[in-house]
């Protein structure tokens, strides 16, 4: 099983070509690959058990081919689990292993896992967060290769990945004006996070692109619940002349405004359109109508920092300049349609 | 740091007695220790860095101290965090670490990742599954010790712990009989699973034990998510003598049936009342009312797997016993009460 499988046999079974076979397990920068391509692609060589050859032959020998995901809460939360699935079948589809310790956020329990780590003499370690957040590295690790995964520190050394918050939100509230849409309400979140910041830029850039005047009313700050979203959306849609459609901070906070839609008297999307954020699909598919929503690129994060690791590790790596020049780079969200826009009633 | 802590500093911390903190730590059998109880000792004992005595002397010049969790889907799925959250954390209190691993279900995948383990030589396999499966153990793993999570075999060689179905039903119908109803409705799964085998038998026992006929129009089989939910508790809300309230086998589907009784105009739970299973809290806290629903303990058996593997290795361990007589334990499922059970209208 998988000794003498070659990229020819993944391109076959993917049915691509083997170029694009080499963009995905390589992650070639500037490479246009669709998700589902990449997904298939990594599919295709994990069920063959292909191993590039470079890696086969340089790395197996010199290195224990463990790679840590050290994380705050992912493992153990439903937020992002899709990052340990692209970084597993990343890793996985070239013969690494992920060994995945979680911290629960307390520093004294994570500096025990990084002693374990240097103990059993991991190969580099991706440092996670549960969510888009500002981390300092721990000196500890300073011994190992980090890439930062979900994360971004002020310190340029390391090589992160986090989502294009920025680019979500103005795709979340392009799809609203683009259904006809001028008075868009935001039910924001509270949290000082980079997608608190990000997202309300994206909302003013959208409207800005759109002519429409950015009206400080329609920016409701709440807590990023269920409950949040309901007194958010309760809010707006008091006001006498009010939006005809709300981009919600998260999918939970538009669980809340539908309810204060359905406690209102308002259809969705007839009387209220809505659109959320992150794409979990207990509530986006959950929800009646479906949400559309934004869904972060959990699976694509976890598997270009698995990728970007091993191009560190390995000086014959196509993607070995990286270690000279970390890179950090941002990665786009996109929007998932379901059924909860349409066209406002009174346009 | 963890150096000269004893046990009695971690009862300290955690504010209960020694022989607590003993019977958590090493899981003694029949203890009866509250989750919450629990919990606070395994964080104190994390926090503290506190290692028992004898696996310290006796283990971290034999061992790896590296354990396996080697699953189908948990740490990707939004359903079963905890339980690595359980084994982690207690792992973690007595300086183990947990590898983990996923398989997507894929056979050839947990081949390969087999290979990753006995390459890297973990002492232990906690074989995991994301709900309550029948399972057979790979014969790859026949060299190591094996304890099943979440998960039972027909072949009594290994321990193994699943959670209580029966009995989780059985709590679910039992709180809205208290509750003062007697016409119960079931929204239960089509799938043949030991969670729909379980929970129906438990469904029946409460209704025998309170002297409620069994009325099989009010069993309706559906597909195990909220578009399934809707459909089953708009087929029993239709009835001419409808049920006063859904037990709905699980939370999604519970998310199904608030939808189906807001467009029948009836309130949840002055009209209906509804019990959940599963405990998700993105759907049972995002629900208005919030849903009362019965949580498997996911963080309990996660624990439990990991002290009895410890056991299994460890000869001057207490728990030691189980290597000659494996333990096949199910493990209580509690009710966690909000707001969606109340007295029927019409008592």
């Amino acid at each position: 099983m998988g000794r003498n499988v070659s990229i020819r046999d993944v391109a076959s079974a993917a049915g691509v070509s083997v170029t694009t076979v080499s963009h995905v397990l390589n992650n070639t920068t500037g490479a246009r690959v669709s998700e589902a391509t990449r997904e298939r692609v990594t599919a295709a060589a994990a069920r063959l058990g292909y191993a590039p050859n470079k890696l086969a032959q340089g790395l197996r020998l010199q290195r224990t081919q463990i790679l840590a995901l050290l994380s705050d809460h992912i493992a153990t939360t439903p937020h992002a689990g899709r990052i340990i699935l692209g970084a597993q079948e990343t890793a996985s589809a070239q013969g690494w292993v992920v060994l995945l310790l979680n911290s629960g956020g307390d520093p004294d329990l994570e500096d025990r896992e990084i002693s374990a780590l240097l103990q059993h003499q991991v190969d580099g370690v991706l440092y996670a967060t549960m969510y888009h957040r500002k981390v300092s590295v721990p000196d500890r690790l300073s011994g190992l290769p980090v890439v930062l995964l979900d994360a971004s520190s002020a310190d340029a050394r390391h090589p992160s990945v986090v989502p294009d918050e920025v680019g979500g939100g103005r795709a979340a509230v392009q799809a609203l004006v683009t259904a006809g849409h001028r008075r868009i309400g935001f039910a924001t979140n509270v949290d000082d996070i980079p997608a608190t910041h990000g997202r309300m830029v994206g909302y003013q850039q959208a409207l800005t692109e759109a002519g429409i005047p950015f009206t400080p009313e329609f920016v409701v700050v709440e807590q990023s619940d269920a409950q949040g979203g309901y007194r958010a959306a309760l809010q707006l849609l008091h006001m006498p002349n009010r939006p005809t459609a709300l981009f919600c901070f998260n999918d939970r906070m538009a669980m809340g405004a539908y309810r204060a839609a359905h406690q209102l008297g308002l259809r969705i999307p007839e009387d209220l359109s809505v659109v959320g954020f992150d794409n979990q699909e207990l509530i986006a598919d959950g929800l009646f109508p479906g949400l559309t929503t934004v869904a972060l690129p959990h699976y694509e994060m976890g598997g270009w920092a698995v990728n970007t690791m091993i191009g560190l590790l390995d000086e014959a790596h196509p993607a070995s300049h990286r270690r000279r020049r970390p890179t950090q780079i941002t990665m786009e969200c996109n929007l998932i349609q379901r059924d909860s826009v349409a066209a406002p009633a009174t346009a």
